[in-house]
Parts: structure tokens; C-alpha cells; sequence
């Protein structure tokens, strides 16, 4: 917990932990592979939806957001009523905690997962467990069939990048049916399998989705949520009991052009997923364990070297990764997929340490 | 209470009842004086701001939001540690709902005043009490010496317009030692006195402020909260244990670039307030009574016709007002203060239907 608390901060919050960004330098200059962004910039259709919205900001953007979810409705293929717009995905999550989530209806999750989950938990007074990754790092799904509680997993999970099928997840979905089960789908587009055809059949399924990843919108801040009309319609209830205006008009426009220009989307991801091929394999090839990753990044460690101690010489050399300090993880680093030439740099960096620390 | 709940839906939240927006249609084209906008677009350099971002939207933004808050440390001559900044100073007061309220530590406002109070007391499970407004609308700084509970007021107050003074508020603050005091100056520029001084003196009070009125940017959703380092950093740690990237990378752009425009400000706040006192001056020798506004909307109603009629037959003829049904002010209504030739038409619209009325 943080030292400094006013003695006005409430005592419920006494436990609290944030969450941590990873690292958003601003003294230097840096191969920055550590928040899992796309490297390619934004469609030029983006920016001139924009340019087109920024001469009207004098304005309350749409709280209804139609354009965007006419727009999600039709790439997905979903009524939209069955959709939400947030400001990311993590609001999204968050309302789903508060809606769905209280003294009474507790929740689950991986104990090695996206940290904002616990977070969450935390800061609504929410009972939660952490369920034990498999030793090769996968989410056991039969861990959570019948748990009789709500779940929350990350589909592929983050920082290991591995996957469930949409068969594991119909199983814990079904097995569950007092319960709502959430599919965090932030990197499904990287390789995994999509679980929203499943919303037509469940009505105890959310799925998440955000535009921060494949979309290249991380800045713009942008989320969506899939569910059935009744769970749509609680989460609506808790986004205009909080901030009816919570995606605005600047970003509303730039969702709807990344939409339109679906090429541009499925050309980006190939090419990640090309990269990321490349960058496996030749970490393998030096020796690397590297998991079988569904995602923009790949969770990495070798012998030799301490993971720590890998991310720190990367830094010197101006490459960021992102590591982690939880035991059964600390030996890793979870590395986003960049350019072609940004891994390249990140490759001999690597190649440059390890050569070093042999010598 | 919605009709529609999933059965999943918390218990916790059967009495909620969301925050109503103002009208955002869609249908047809309003002179839209009913959610106190700015009638002028942003200086051109928010428009090349929001610009220059659009083309770095796959990176995230700097959840520090350091430019913005250097920039606003420097408009408002206050410590950059005693500042935060969110997506609309909606998310700043529900940050201090949640981080200062509790079971134990309830909250106390006017019963007539910002609608969003009272729903995020109720969604965060805060027990509140409203003190009623004197019978001339204003705030009786009385009711709140030493009431020895959390505070928070809208000052000037909306939807009366009507205005406390820094004194005032300064009783307010210093009576209650072991509570936090709320300021939400949204509409604080156009003529009312601001409370931000104060916060090097007093470690209770926060005050809030929003550039979608003043500062013309609704459309980008930004608040700021300024307060001493401590409570500023409870603040912190609910956003970062909500949304670190609240903020997105164009909304800083644009905030960044209104402050930095400060004669366009200044000239637009002047304009305002101009036009408000013509239109009170018309409206009150037309027999209206009409509220001491330091704010850009006026509350105004008339003997010769029922507020709620006068919101229709001006919405018929393309004029949309803010008209709320609460017992004691469902004879007024809400008017923002638009362009001179927006209020003209308003004016000319209104003469028709009380001459209609008469006929």
C-alpha cells in the first residue's frame, strides 16, 4: 500500500494495490517493445476522421455512440443491442465487476493474468481466488467448470499468450449458468478464437474486446463489450451512473474509420504474426524456451541469463520489454512484436548480452 | 428503477437510478441550448494539436499526462502535485465519491443541484442526505458549517446559476476538519470566484473544474481536480486502480493547446456574458423571473405559461431547452446561453408562444 494516504482516504481502500503501466519513458528514446502496441500508424482515414470530428468538440459527442455501434455491429456481425462502446477495454471490466460482482457473488481468475483483474476486486470490496496456472503456463479450463462463481479469464492470457478454444470456454460457460463468465479478448486477433458467436446462446457470457491492440488505437482509448440485450443493459445502467460520455467524439470517429478499413487491420496482423514467427524461432534457436503465444507479444526466458537481469541489459542498450517479478514468472520477459526492424535491433541486443555475459 | 435487469445483476443496485443526459437527437436540427455548450468551435490550434496525435494514436498516452498538467500547474499557478486530470470532471467526482465516502463517512448536497451526486452516492452505496435550497434557490452556506460530513456543491450551483462566495465556501472548509469538501466549479468562469486558492490552506478541499463549458471542449471529455498533495494522491491511487490511460492522447493535445490560448478564452467567456445579460433583460422586461446566472445558462420561467409547455412548444419550433420535472423548479427552465443569434431565434420563438398563448 502506498505511504502517503490523507487521513481522509477510505479505510475500505487500506489493501488497495494500483496497477502498474508498464513504462512510458519520456527522457530517452527507447525500441519501445513493452506495452504491446502495433507498431504501424494509424490508417490515413483515421486521421481524417479525426481532423473532421476536432472543429467540433465545443460539442458533447453521441452517448449513444450509433455510429460506432452501428459500425461494430455490422464487422461483427451482432444486434446492437448486444454491444457496449467504453473508454478501453479496462472500463468495460470494471463495469462488469461492479455490475455483476459483490460480497456474495465472488469471482475467479488465473493467479498469472492481466493484473487489472485483482485490481478491480480490490477496489469494489469484491471476494476473489486465484486459480493456479497449469506448470506449462495454460489455463486449465476444467478448473473452472461448475466453480459456481463468476470468472473473468483472458483469452489468450496475458503475459503467456497461450489460448483457450472456444469449445473450453463454451464449457465453462454452460457449467455455469448463475454465473457470468467473461472472456477478455484483447489479443484474440493475433491467433486466437473468438467467443462472441457464443453470445446468441448464453446469457451469462461478456466478451471484451479493445481497440488498443490489432486496431492500432491505443491512444485513442477504446473498448467494447458483447454480451446478450439483459447484460448489455446492466452495463448501460452502470455507464450512465458514471460517465454517460465516457468514449468522445475525437475517438468515436477514429473507431468507426479503423472499422472501415479492415484490410489495413488484417494486413497489420499478419504481418505481426510473420514477425512473430521469426522473432520465436530464432530465439529458439539460441536456446530460449518461448510460449506458444496467440498474441502481439511473445513470453520468453533462457538459462542463460536471469530474466531480470535480461530486461535491465536491454534497457542500457535503449530495448524495453516488460518483466515481471511474480516467482513463477520473474524469469521471463514478455516482448510486444514491433516492426520488422524493431526486433531486428531487439534480436542483436539479445545476441550482444548473452554473447557478453558468456565471455 | 429499469424494467430490464439480467438476473445476474447485483442486488446491491435495485434502487439505482442512472443519470439522465440531455438530449442528443439526431433527428433534426436544433438550436441546441439544453446541455450548456459553447456556441464557438476551438481555436484553430486545437484543431493542429488534435492533429499532430492522430498520426501516434497505436502508442499509448502518457498516463501522467505530464504536458497537461505542466501547462494547467502554470494557468492556474498551483503545484503540479496538487493537480489531476480525467476523462470529464464527472470521473473526478466519482473519484472523490469513492475515495473520501464510505458507510461511515456519508455526504451531504443541495436537493437541487448537479444530478450526478446523488447517483454516484447510490451506485458506490454512500449513504447522503440533501439539504434543501432557500426558497430564493440559493445555497445557505449555513446549512453546511460544521455539518461534520463530506460535502460536495456545485458552486456557481446548476441548475440555478446562483453562486456561493469564496468566504463562503471558506466557512464551509474550515468547519469541517475531518471531512472533505467538494467544490465542482464547472461553470466557475463565467463570473463566479473561484476556491482553488484556497487549497494550499485547507487539506480538505478539492475543487473540480471542466474545459467542456468555458474552455469549449465537451466533445473531448476533460476534468481537473485540484487539491493539497495528499488528497491528490488518494485521487491517483483510484485512477490508477481504474484507468491509468483516462486521459487519451488527443484529449491532452487539445487541453494542452485551450490553455495555451488564453486571449480566445477570455473573449468567448466575455461573449457569453454579454449575451446572458441581454437575454435576462429581455426575458425579465417580457415578466419572467430569471436567476442571478454566473454561469452560461440562465434559469428563467414566467406566470403566463407551464415550464413544461414552454420546453415543448419550444422544442415544435426547433429550440431545445433543459426542462427538469423536480417539484420545485418544474416551472422553470434551463437555457444556455448560445450564440447572439441562437438566443435571438430562442427569443423570437418564445415571443410567438406566450403571444400565442394569449390569443
Amino acid at each position: 500500500m502506498r505511504e502517503s494516504m490523507s487521513k481522509f482516504f477510505s479505510e475500505k481502500f487500506s489493501s488497495l494495490t494500483p496497477y502498474t503501466p508498464g513504462e512510458q519513458p519520456k527522457e530517452r528514446k527507447y525500441v519501445k517493445l513493452n506495452t504491446n502496441e502495433l507498431p504501424f500508424a494509424p490508417h490515413p482515414s483515421v486521421l481524417a476522421a479525426v481532423q473532421g470530428e476536432a472543429g467540433k468538440l465545443q460539442l458533447y459527442s453521441d452517448p449513444e455512440n450509433s455510429r460506432l455501434i452501428e459500425m461494430a455491429a455490422k464487422t461483427w456481425g451482432v444486434k446492437k443491442t448486444q454491444l457496449v462502446a467504453t473508454n478501453g477495454s479496462d472500463e468495460i471490466l470494471q463495469f462488469a465487476f461492479m455490475a455483476f460482482c459483490d460480497k456474495d457473488h465472488p469471482i475467479v481468475f488465473p493467479d498469472i493474468s492481466y493484473g487489472f483483474y485483482e485490481v478491480f476486486a480490490q477496489l469494489h470490496g469484491i471476494p476473489y481466488e486465484k486459480i493456479p496456472l497449469r506448470e506449462d503456463f495454460s489455463v486449465d479450463y476444467r478448473d473452472y467448470v461448475g466453480v459456481g462463481k463468476n470468472v473473468v479469464i483472458a483469452n489468450p492470457n496475458a503475459p503467456t499468450g497461450l489460448c483457450l478454444s472456444v469449445a473450453e470456454v463454451e464449457e465453462i460457460v454452460k457449467s455455469n449458468p448463475d454465473n457470468v463468465v467473461v472472456i477478455d479478448e484483447a489479443y484474440v486477433d493475433f491467433g486466437g478464437e473468438s467467443c462472441v458467436p457464443l453470445i446468441d446462446k448464453y446469457d451469462n457470457l461478456l466478451v471484451t474486446q479493445t481497440f488498443s491492440k490489432s486496431r492500432g488505437l491505443a491512444g485513442a482509448r477504446l473498448g467494447l463489450g458483447f454480451a446478450c440485450e439483459a447484460l448489455i443493459a446492466d452495463i448501460q445502467t452502470i455507464r450512465y451512473s458514471t460517465n454517460p460520455y465516457n468514449v468522445n467524439r475525437m475517438t468515436e470517429a477514429a473507431g468507426v474509420a479503423a472499422l472501415e478499413e479492415s484490410d489495413y487491420f488484417v494486413n497489420n496482423v499478419k504481418s505481426i504474426m510473420e514477425t512473430r514467427a521469426y522473432v520465436k524461432e530464432t530465439l529458439e534457436s539460441w536456446g530460449f524456451t518461448v510460449l506458444d503465444s496467440k498474441t502481439n507479444f511473445l513470453f520468453a526466458k533462457t538459462d542463460e541469463i536471469d530474466g531480470g537481469e535480461l530486461y535491465l541489459k536491454l534497457k542500457e542498450r535503449g530495448v524495453l520489454v516488460r518483466h515481471f517479478t511474480g516467482e513463477r514468472i520473474k524469469q521471463f520477459n514478455r516482448i510486444t512484436i514491433g516492426s520488422k526492424e524493431e526486433m531486428d535491433i531487439f534480436l542483436t541486443a539479445v545476441k550482444d548480452i548473452l554473447k557478453e555475459k558468456k565471455s
